[in-house]
């Protein structure tokens, strides 16, 4: 029997277990936004370290100026590929709580699919491919590939001191791939790889008027409102057929090409099953192109917030002292993620009144993303998603972001492989986190074929 | 001595006396808008009962559907003219409970001023004429009016029941002039006499897409986003100029007139320090018209709340299933205010997409009211605060709405003297509520000279 056909005996003589581990891994309630989990965080990460030990791998707690990170490696080998999975132990607060069918950190398994907080994002993931090297290692004794994981514990927090904490140890995370599985499929059992994200900039603008809340009887039709400059501003923002106004916006822009749209159309979509389920009459936005290159390689902007004076029930005549909106831009290959947040702030400023004040706020700020497709890592990737799910993977993209894929791909140049295991509907950040099971066992055997098969594919 | 020296000595005499009893009619929490404050709310309408009983008046409290009413009357005199005393002894709530100074319902007396809630709306304002009435009562042994006094507990929660309580009593509350003094005087030192207030048409719409919230990376460029759709509305509600769009909104307006702006430019304003105390380089709005013009006598809209989507810390790539907004606009005379809310709606149902659904609440809707001056109640108004207060009152209209004010004087047909004994900045639904003690025995000086005043005027 030869090597990967011992590792897949192996995985089906283990799935019992393997699934026992995940719940253990699942109780930590490792919530990196909340400081009052600390103990729980570094809990957890003390019980991963001691998983990637018990398998063999080299293993150690490494702090960063927020939550440590977990580093597991093989010794290195020369002459084989080295590959590096990221992937993060934390989790998103649960709230609200009284939406969850069972205790969020209580996990429940129901008809195959396993219900936690982290179920899929992203410790069910992370846990395949610690479960992938187990069966290298048990099961043949070594892995075919110099195996790195960097698991961190900052993901939910928007990773601050990632790019940090990896620049500091280059050398020790350089690696011919990067393996990250945080994504999903494109449907179930639909396998895809997914070799495009969006970038994204957000940015919150807040304009004051009146240094307080003014009664609009007696201050009606004499002060600025600042509710109504914030329509103003975010109105101006659109053209009326719903094209971005920033001026420059669209500059640099790279188009879909053209093989690329051909195969997006051939995928089993059903976007009027979509938007019945949204609610919708149907779906919208950019009509002269197809649904798929609106969601995935068009730039977008949203309005993800807009307060401003009274919120609550019934009547209140104020006008308010100060309103803001937040809005994001998902930025496509071609535009510059720190010209476009410099292009939006120029833009609100000029919609500003004199008599008003503004404060504009950058969060997040990363460009999209393409891997090439012809790289042997994707080739690798598409070729163990076939094994592991016994379906040929599509190739997709992806409309959301991930900035630490840019950072590998674009500042340390290792070709990314987005292996998603979950699903669309995974509720991923929301109540009723779910991860199917056989999805995180087709999981483990996929990583396990990758090492395999990018093994043989670097050594040709 | 003539009977209204004789009330003015009475009144000299009793100030310590009076300021006492404010202060226990202040201690009652009677809150209307808080339903635990029952008893409290009961027990200061008896405790107003008895000071009418104590007094002379025939006094009862009568049910409504929430909150009842205290009403007091002096028996009929035929041939004496009627004045309605309004008023209520309902209270705002307290909170911000930690940015009071001392406790809101422990009346605390320094440097001549009253500080509790309710101490100028409306308990210390109402208790100005029930202490009038006294004054009369005891010095003289009548009062040369037939006095009603109908002080109601609900004023605070927008007077529900009122209407209809006074409607199914019409002829008991039939007079020849309200007396209301809910109001402030122009500043310190200088009474002044309200003529006309605006009318108020307050609205709220919210608009919803997709059924629920979701990831603005994954369906950003294919659904609607409702707090763009909302932002576009509000924009489309003014011009460039900062006029109002909504088509007819201005039709019927009716100017003020050319004696009422030469009266407001001689009053004594100081709009470089409104502008300086509000942080605002000026005061703003429709630069064609006077300041007193803007504020007091042309139709405003206002935003008074904003909301959709993430307003919390931070970013969340949300597309919000739902957003809206609250808008009032204040009306003058001439506009129809249910005219305004067809036209505002139509205006706002013409800018939601196909695929967005509304929904339009109506709250507030009353007509702008002006009281003619040479009404001889107003005369009388007139001359009750130059005795008073011991100088000639500035003729003034107010920007804000009282909706009562509308009714009576549309649909009761009864003139309204509106006399403010108040200041503009005694935090009305504010912290640290107050009430100068000085005002409180002019009021009571004022009201007692109303009577004499009026008594006079109609017995002429």
């Amino acid at each position: 029997m030869n090597a990967i056909k011992r590792v897949c005996c192996f995985l089906e003589e283990n799935r019992e277990r393997f699934e026992e581990e995940l719940c253990a891994f699942l109780r930590f309630p490792s919530i990196s936004a909340n400081p009052d989990y600390r103990q729980d965080i570094l809990s957890c990460a003390e019980w991963l370290r001691a998983r990637f030990v018990e398998i063999g791998l080299a293993a150690e707690i490494l702090p960063t100026k927020g939550w440590p990170a977990v580093v597991a490696e093989t010794p290195k080998r020369p002459g084989l590929p080295t590959v590096l999975v990221y992937g993060h132990y934390d989790v998103q607060p649960v709230d609200p709580l009284d939406l969850w069918n069972s205790p969020p950190f209580e996990p429940r398994r129901e008809n195959g699919i396993l219900y936690a907080r982290g179920a899929t994002d992203d410790k069910g993931q992370v846990y395949t491919h610690v479960k992938a090297a187990e069966a290298w290692m048990r099961a043949v004794g070594e892995i075919p590939v110099n195996l790195i994981f960097l698991i961190e514990g900052e993901e939910e927090i928007g990773s601050p001191n990632l790019e940090e904490f990896i620049q500091e140890r280059r050398a020790r995370f350089e690696a011919d791939a990067v393996l990250i599985s945080d994504t999903s499929q494109f449907g179930p059992n639909q396998p895809a790889l997914c070799y495009a994200l969006r970038g994204l900039t957000y940015m919150e603008f807040v304009v004051t008027g009146s240094n307080q809340d003014l009664h609009s009887g007696m201050f009606g039709g004499i002060v600025p409102n600042p509710a109504q400059v914030v329509a103003n501003v975010i109105a101006s923002l659109k053209k009326p057929d719903g094209s971005i106004a920033i001026e420059g916006f669209y500059d640099g822009v790279r188009d879909a090409e053209e093989w690329e749209i051909r195969e997006y159309e051939k995928l089993p979509w059903d976007f009027a099953g979509l938007a019945r389920e949204l609610g919708l009459p149907s779906l919208s936005g950019e009509r002269e192109y197809p649904v798929p290159v609106r969601k995935w390689c068009r730039p977008t902007l949203d309005v993800n917030g807009l307060y401003g004076g009274y919120a609550g029930k019934g009547a209140k005549t104020v006008i308010p002292s100060q309103a803001g909106a937040k809005v994001s831009m998902r930025l496509v290959p071609g535009q510059d993620a720190n010209r476009i947040a410099d292009l939006f702030e120029a833009h609100v400023r000029a919609g500003i009144p004199s008599d008003c004040r503004i404060e504009i706020i950058r969060y997040q700020n990363s460009p999209a993303t393409v891997i090439p497709v012809e790289d042997p890592a994707m080739r690798a990737g598409k070729e163990a998603l076939q094994r592991g799910f016994g379906k040929e993977p599509l190739l997709i993209r992806e409309g959301a972001s991930i900035p630490v894929v840019a950072f590998f791909v674009d500042v340390m140049k290792m070709p990314v492989v987005l292996l998603g295991f979950g699903l669309p509907d995974d509720n991923l950040h929301a109540p009723n986190e779910k991860f199917t099971l056989a999805d995180f066992h087709r999981g483990i055997a996929t990583s396990a074929h990758f090492h395999d098969v990018y093994a043989r594919i670097r050594s040709k």
